[in-house]
C-alpha cells in the first residue's frame, strides 16, 4: 500500500512534535514534509525544533529540511499544530489552495460550515465540508478538533446527553503545563502553585461542546441546548488534563445508569479499524481516588477518556471526574484520529 | 499582663508545629507546656520534633520536655492540634477533668452542644457550651473549628448568605500537600499529579457549612437550609488550598452586589481587638488570575481569606475562586483565634 | 520451549512491581509466584498491591494470590526485590533451601562470597558461586546487583578504568524519589527542595564500585584500587538519578579519548543475546544540557547509562555527568539481567 | 535623618523586585526612581511589574511611573538589577555621568578596576574605585557583587582559605529556578527533571572567587592562588542554591578544625553596623540532611549562608555542603549590603 504523504504545520511545537512522535510507524500515513516558522525554515527539523519528549526523534525526521508553511508543499493533506495567532490566515491559504487541512488550532472551530469533529461522536458534521468547499471555490477544506479541555470533556457528555438529555453541565479544570505550549507557563508560576483562568479557556469549555453535540441540519450546525459553567486552572502537573463535573439530566437516572452509559457507550465508528480510535473510548474506573493525570494519561496509549466514579450530586444530579492525555487525546492524536476517518471516508488520500 | 498558660496537645505534628509558630510572642498566651504521643513524651521539643516550618523553632520551646496527653498538664487550657484518630478520647478526658479544649480536630464537630466556631460568623454559638458543660458535669469544655477546606469556604459563603441568601453551593477544591500532615502525601503520589477524592472530605464540606451558618436556638443548633456539592482534590502544593465554587442564591442580585457584599462584610468581633483577627478577614481581588497559592496565602499572615473575582454562573448564578492558608486560617490560627475570642469573653483564663 | 519460573519476593513493592512489569512478556521467563509481607499474604495481588506504575498490572498478575516469603515456593529461581530490614535472613533461608537468590537487596552485596554482579562489567565474579554453595552447604546461592547509585556510575567508570587506569573518583549524585520506595520520601520533604546526605547511600557509592571492578583471585574477591568520595542527595524527580561525575586517571589522556572509550565500550556478554542487555550499554551525549532525567531515563527500555559530553577538570583530570533509571537499570531491571546471565550460565533453570 | 535616594535599575525584573522589597523601610535608603525597559517606561509600577514576591508590593512603590535606564534619574546612586545584556553599557553610562552604580551584572565583575565586593571579605577592594574613577573621568564609578552561585561558595571558602590555605576547589550547584529570572525556566523543562550546565555559570564559579579572595596591590587585582573546578544544574526549587563542595587544603587539618574556622568567622565589617549585614555571616548545622533550600533559605532573612557538617573527603580532604539564598545573599541582598558598606565609607551618600 502506498502512505499517504502528510505535512505537518508547526512541527518543531509541542503539538507538532506529538504528532510526529504518533505517527513514527503509521500504518497509512507517512510524513512528507515538515514546516514552521521562518525563522526553522531551511534547518534540519534535528536543529530546529527543541525536542520534549520522552522517546527520540524517529531518524528518518531528524535528518529532514524544515520548510516554510507556504501552500506549495508536496502532500496529500496537512496536519496543522500552528498556534492559533497564525493558523487562520495559514490553514485558509493551504485550504484555499486545494490541501486538506486537518487542524488543531483554534482559530476555525466555530465557523458555520467547518466540522468540529470527534470521529466517535460526530462524524456526520463532515457534511459541512461540502459547503465549505463551495464557500473557498476550492476541494480543499479545514477540519478542527476541539480545545484539549473540551475533547475529554464532550466525550462523556455525549454518552450522558444520548441516554438521559444534559440540562446543565459544571466543570472545573485542572491542566497541565503541556497544554500552554513550549516555553509556555514561567517555572516560577508553576511551582508549589495553581494558577486560575486560563486565557479564553472557560469560553470553549462553555461553547464547543454544544456544536459537537448539535446537529448538522439544513446546510447549518444547530447548538445542543444545555447551559455550560467553566473554571479553569492550570495545575504542576506535564501532561493530562483533570476535570471535576456535575450535571443535570433531563430523564430521572441512577449513579450506576449513568456509569452504565459510559462504560457502554458505542461509536458510529467502531468498525471502521481505524488506527489511532482506542477501543473503547472511554474506561471508566471504579475507585474513587481515580482517575489521576500520573497514572491513567497514558492508557490505550493517551486515546482513552478515563472517568471516575459518578456519585450524586445535591445541586446538579451527577458528579464525576474525567482525565485524558492533552497532548494525545486532546491535541496531536485527536487531529490524527480525525485525518484516519477522513482517509477511510475518501476526503483525503 | 500575666499571660495565660497555653499548652499544646500533639505538639509535634504539623498543626502543633504551627501553632507553636504563631505563638511565639502572644500577647495573651504562653506556652506552658508541650504534649505528644508516649513515643515523644521525655524528650526535648528540639530532639521530638521533626520541624517543617521557614522559622526556626523558638529557642524556648526547643529545650522544653514534652509530656504525656494526660489531663494533668499544669495550664489554664489547651489548644489541641491531635489527629482525629486519638483526638475523641483525649479531648474528651481533658474537658471532663475541667479544661477548656480547643481543638482542630474533626471528632467533636459535629457534636450537638459543641461550637463549631469561626469568631467572625457565630460566636453566638458559645452560647452551647452552657449545655455541654452540664453533659460533662465539668466546668471544662470543647471548642473546634472547621475543617480546613471549609473554613476558607464558609466565610465568603457567610456574607453571601447573610445579604442574597444561599440556595446553592458547588465547590471544587484543590488542596495542598500540608493539609495531609506528615509524613501525610507520599512524594511519588505527589510529583506531576493530582490525587481526587481526599477521605471523608467532601462529606465535612457538605456539612460543616450548615452548622457554622445555622442557629443556635432552644438548647440546639439548627442547620442553614442550603444544599453543597464538593468534590475534593490534593494539588501539588505546600500551603494554601484553592477552591472554585459556585452559588445560587434566592435573592436576584449581580456579581459587583455579590462583591460588595464580600468587601462589605463586617463581623461581630471587629471591635475585639483579637489579635489573630485579620481586618478585614477578606480581600478582594479583582484580577482574574488570582488568587495563587503561592501569592496569596501569606497575607495578613496567613489568617485573610483571598476571594478572586465574581463572574456570572450559566449553571448557577454566581461563581468565583476562594484562597485560604490551610494551616494557618484553615487550622493553628483558626484554634488560637478561637481561644482568643473565648478569652476576651472570660470563658477561658 | 518451556518458560523458567519465577518467583517474587516483595512483589507488591516498587522493586516488585517493576519486576513485574518488565518480566511481562519476557521471553524465558515467567512469574509463577508473588510473595510480599505476612499483610499482604492471601490476598490477590491486585488487592494487596498500591501498585504505582504508568502501565496497568498485566491481567495475569493481578488475579494471583500473594504467598508468604517462605521458601517452600514453587518456582526455578527467586527474584528478590525485598527491602533490607528484612532481605538478609529471607534470602538466606532461600539459598539454604535450594533456590537461586537474585537480589536487588543491599543486605549479601559485601559478603566474600556474593557476586556483586553487573553483567557487561564482571560476568566472571560468578566463579565465587561456587565457594557460597560449599558455605551454605546448598545447590542454592545468592546473587546481588549493585545499589542503583552505583550502577549508573560504574558502568562508565569501567570504561575508563579499563582503559586509562582511575586513581580517584568524586561523584555528586541527584538522586529520584522512587529510589526511597514507597511511601518514601514525604512530598513536604520534597516539594521545593532538595534533601542532602541520603542514608547509607555515600558509603555504597564509596565501596561497591571497588569491589564490582575489582577481580575474583584465589577463591576471594580483590578490591580496585582507587579512592572515591560521594555526596548524595534526593531531589524533586520521579526516576533517574543524575550523577556529576570528576575523574583522575593514571594514564595521561584527553577528554575525545575519554569519550571514545565510553562510546566504544564493549563487553564480554555482548554475543549473549540476552534480552535485557541494552545495545550499547552507554549512550554518548554530545550537548552539555543532556542527560535530563524526564528526556533520557527511558532510554533502550531504561536500561542504558546516559553519559554526557566529557570536559577537562581543573582540580581532578575530567568530568562529565550520567544518568540511569534507578528502579530499571538500577534495581528491577538489574536484577533481570543477572537473571538471564546465570540462565545463559546454566546456574538457573 | 535624611534618607539616601536610591534608584533602582530593572527595576521590573526578578532581582529589581527583590531590591524593592528590601529596601522597604530600610533605614538608610529611600526609594526614588524606578527605572526599566522602554516598554515598561511611563507606566506605574504596579501595571509595568509582574510582581512575583510572596510579600505585596510596597503601596508607595506601587503608584511610582517608571522611568527609562537613562543617565538623568534624580538620585545619589543607583541598584543595578539589569540582566547583562544590556547592563554593560548602561552601567557605563551611568559612572560616567558621575552616579554611583551598584550592579549586581555580570558584566563588569571581571574588570581590573572594578571591586567584585562581598563586605565581609574584601571591602579593601574598594581602593580600586579610585583607579576607576580616573579612568572614567567622573566621580562615578561601578562596583559589583558576584554571582549567586559564587557568593554562597566563596564565603565558606575565605574562611579556610585564612586559616588553612585553599590548593583546590571542587564544587557542584543544584540552583534554584529564581535564579534564571522572569519567565526563566520553562515548567516543561522543570517539572520533574534537573537541567545541567547553566549557561557561563560554571566560568563564573571557577574564576570569580579568585578575584574575591586576591588582593589589590599595586594598583592592580592578583588573583588567589587555587584550582576551582565547578559543575552547575538547575533543579525544581524555588529560591536557594545548594552546593555541594570538597577542598583540598595546605595545611594539615581536621574536619572539626574547618568546622571551627566556618563557625569562628570574623569579618571587617563585624562593628560597622551595616543595617543587612547578617550575623554570623555562616550558620554551621550539624544535621548531616541539613542544609535543605526549603527550611535554611530564608535564615538570617535570607542573607546568611549555611553550612553543613564538615566531614573527610577521601579524594581530597574535605567536604560539605553550602546553602544560600540566591536572590537575597546572592543578588538584591549582595547589592544593598555592598551599598550600605560604600555609604559607611562615605563613597555615596
Amino acid at each position: 500500500m502506498k502512505k499517504i504523504r502528510t505535512a505537518i504545520l508547526g512541527a518543531t511545537g509541542t503539538v507538532g512534535q506529538r504528532m510526529i512522535q504518533l505517527l513514527e510507524g503509521h500504518p497509512w500515513f507517512e510524513i512528507s514534509s515538515l514546516a514552521a516558522s521562518d525563522n526553522s525554515a531551511g534547518k534540519t527539523y534535528g536543529e530546529a525544533a527543541h525536542w520534549q519528549l520522552e522517546t527520540a526523534i524517529p531518524q528518518a525526521i531528524a535528518g529532514m529540511t524544515v520548510e516554510q508553511c507556504r501552500p506549495t508543499l508536496d502532500c496529500d493533506f496537512v496536519l496543522s499544530g500552528l498556534p492559533s495567532s497564525i493558523a487562520g490566515q495559514t490553514e485558509t491559504d493551504f485550504a484555499s489552495a486545494g490541501y486538506p487541512v486537518i487542524s488543531n488550532a483554534g482559530s476555525h472551530r466555530m465557523e458555520p460550515d467547518v466540522p468540529l469533529l470527534i470521529p466517535e461522536l460526530n462524524p456526520d458534521h463532515l457534511q459541512a465540508i461540502e459547503k465549505q468547499r463551495e464557500r473557498l471555490a476550492s476541494k480543499g477544506f479545514i477540519v478542527t478538533n476541539p480545545n484539549c479541555s473540551t475533547i475529554g470533556l464532550v466525550i462523556p457528555l455525549a454518552a450522558i446527553h444520548r441516554k438521559f438529555g444534559l440540562d446543565a453541565v459544571h466543570v472545573v479544570t485542572m491542566q497541565a503545563l503541556s497544554g500552554a505550549g513550549y516555553p509556555g507557563v514561567a517555572s516560577m508560576d508553576a511551582v508549589d502553585n495553581v494558577l486560575p483562568a486560563i486565557g479564553g479557556e472557560e469560553h470553549k469549555l462553555e461553547t464547543e461542546p454544544l456544536k459537537i453535540l448539535g446537529n448538522w441540519k439544513n446546510d447549518a450546525f444547530e447548538d445542543a441546548e444545555m447551559r455550560i459553567s467553566a473554571l479553569t486552572h492550570r495545575v504542576n502537573v506535564r501532561d493530562g488534563h483533570l476535570e471535576a463535573c456535575s450535571v443535570k439530566v433531563r430523564k430521572e437516572t441512577s449513579p450506576e445508569e449513568v456509569e452504565s452509559s459510559l462504560a457502554g457507550f458505542t461509536s458510529p465508528i467502531d468498525d471502521l479499524g481505524l488506527p489511532s480510535a482506542p477501543r473503547p473510548v472511554m474506561i471508566l474506573e471504579k475507585d474513587a481516588d481515580r482517575p489521576q493525570p500520573r497514572l491513567d494519561r497514558d492508557r490505550a496509549k493517551g486515546m482513552a477518556v478515563i472517568v471516575g466514579p459518578v456519585a450524586p450530586c445535591s445541586v446538579l444530579d451527577f458528579k464525576f471526574r474525567i482525565l485524558s492525555h492533552n497532548t494525545i487525546r486532546g491535541a496531536a492524536g485527536a487531529a490524527i484520529l480525525n485525518a484516519e476517518l477522513l482517509y477511510r471516508k475518501e476526503l483525503i488520500g
